[in-house]
């Protein structure tokens, strides 16, 4: 265990994160004085003086880095080469974003093998409502297997309801997903997710800016949240209610300038009516993967087209179309007569008709014409 | 019967409408020359010489005139205080029309006692596919009784699927309701929906820019479309599959500068297929009449926020909420246990502990705090 590693540890639980007051500390004189300053008491009057006073002597920084050793897991700071330092680079009064608590991390508690930065950079989140209901969890399945195809990571919440789904289906899609906890790497939460996340841990990644031990609490899932946001190239709201913790990941996501998507679904669904309400204010309705790659990939993988259905009207032209539609259901007609019908003069139908002969559309038949049997 | 009537009647039939080029003859001669013209073979060569040539002795004006009379209709033209001018405003070449057939109507034939002009003033259209789900009757039944409970006409197409259930819950809701025909007003189309149009005639409009006896046809749906959105402040489509009628009426409303509204539905299904292309290409999504009357309304009708499900601790600050995070589910914590947790000096503890205590959230026992029961 390094002096740094201790270090770090022992700021991270200091102060509640993230903070701006201790960053500028560390940023000033590194790691190890700030958290020996910090201990002894010697910091100058002001505000980190005050914001550190609870915990300074609340040192088990020793204790919270054996217990990370002992998970597998690795300290993650802007010092390292892992750090996703582009997923953060909204944050600190960047004009971007607009929030004062929008703050870069100091420290990740991290499990898992792959790098932070690495995944960071093709990423999405899908995040949403705890209470989902089928339509949700099985469109939050598909779009999770289908980004996991595409080689995007998936990052959510951990929570019940549409984030556990979306793990879930990356692990079974042999995808890599990335949980970004509110509490300690070792506080499974919810305790019934508890395989699901050592799972995450041991095929993606499980992250945390609270050291070990740490409950999650209201609002370090609030703080939580713009993790989510900052480590996704864009978020999917799948379902939330009017009042949801995904309706804030996606408030962060625009604060960051990061796309915000989120599907639609029945009016008739309060599980939805979150995911309209974003849509009303902004976010990009979306209805399958294809259309989230497009915001979330490289540029020009473009979603293809819906498939229209066919007709073999498709590519007439107006006066064809005329021409078409003077024909009754089953009489023949002379030329004059549909020239009425159409309103055109009759050698201007003489081409259409033609070419509604060449496409099989209508026959002659004794010096009349009349629509073909189909 | 006036010499007026039979010639704007002819002049309906002559030229399948719409025609800028008879337009400008009318303009510059008045209707009863511009007919005689045209009847005569009089014209100058060119481009409407040509578009009269099939049907200029085709005259059954005046059995059309009687027609209309006997289903208790009237012609209206530009030369009427009942002519919705200013709905029309958006057609012949205005910079915000961008179409080719974006042209006024020359005539159009009326069933019904209500003025055009007044109706248009405060309208809204409700279309959508004829293979509507339970789902799209619904929301379409439930906004048309809306829009009817305040004042606003609905106008539609009279076609199965949307369409009819728009009309009929518009009656249901002893609102005013618009149907704008693809033939004549005598032709009722789809003949299943006869006596439905009786009624709309009765207690609404008709409206066709056709003359008695002619039959719908492709063409003549897509012309009509222009009407349905010119006709209304908004237009809503509340399902539409990839290819759908209503997408061109959409099409149609956006060209005209007109406000297009789509509802949301689940992505499996295909009848909202459609309104999730409009969504995606800018259409507003709604999802109730509140929001479509703040779009088709007059200023400062505007949609009332969706209610969110109220919680005790709204309204707390960020360190009162902290505070109340930092107590465990059941036991009682000292200031100073609970400044650790909170990571809040305990000087800065005793105003958000009293607030607590005042609104019931938190209580004192023996010197130390816990939750309140709940």
């Amino acid at each position: 265990m390094t002096a740094a590693d201790r270090a770090w540890a022992y700021l991270s639980r200091v102060v509640e994160p993230p903070s701006r007051e201790l960053a500028a500390l560390v940023a000033d004189v590194g790691p190890v004085d700030a958290a020996a300053l910090i201990k002894s008491g010697r910091l100058p009057d002001g505000k980190l003086k005050r914001l550190t006073e609870a915990r300074r002597d609340v040192d088990c920084a020793a204790a919270d880095v054996d217990t990370l050793a002992r998970l597998g897991g690795r300290l993650v700071t802007a010092e390292d080469p892992d750090w996703p330092l582009l997923a953060f680079r909204s944050f600190n009064g960047s004009p971007v974003c607009k929030r004062p608590a929008g703050v870069a991390p100091l420290v990740l508690w991290v499990i898992g093998q792959d790098s932070l930065a690495d995944v960071a950079e093709r990423s999405c989140s899908i995040v949403g409502t705890r209470a989902a209901t089928s339509y949700g969890e099985h469109q939050t399945a598909d779009l999770a297997a289908g980004l996991a195809e595409r080689d995007v990571a998936v990052v959510s919440g951990g929570a019940f309801g549409i984030d556990g789904v979306a793990h879930r289906a990356t692990l079974g899609a042999e995808g890599l997903t990335v949980a970004v906890l509110a509490g300690g790497v070792d506080v499974p939460y919810p305790s019934a997710h508890a395989a699901m996340l050592r799972r995450v841990g041991e095929q993606g990644l499980l992250v945390s800016e609270y050291p070990p031990g740490v409950r999650p609490a209201r609002y370090r899932f609030l703080t939580r949240n713009r993790l989510v946001a900052a480590l996704s190239g864009a978020t999917v709201v799948v379902e939330a209610g009017l009042r949801s913790g995904a309706a804030n990941t996606a408030s962060w996501a625009e604060a960051l300038g990061r796309p915000v998507c989120a599907y639609p679904g029945p009016v008739t669904s309060s599980a939805s009516a979150g995911c309209h309400v974003l849509i009303r204010n902004g976010a990009l309705l979306v209805t399958r993967v294809e259309e989230v790659v497009e915001v979330v990939g490289a540029a020009g993988e473009l979603a293809p087209e819906p498939e229209h259905p066919a007709s073999p009207l498709d590519g007439l032209t107006d006066v064809e179309l005329r021409t078409y539609d003077a024909f009754p259901a089953r009489a023949a007609r002379t030329v004059d007569e549909l020239a009425v019908a159409a309103g055109v003069p009759p050698t201007d139908l003489l081409g259409p008709l033609a070419t509604l002969e060449l496409a099989g559309l209508v026959r002659r038949q004794e010096g009349k014409w009349r629509l073909a049997l189909r």
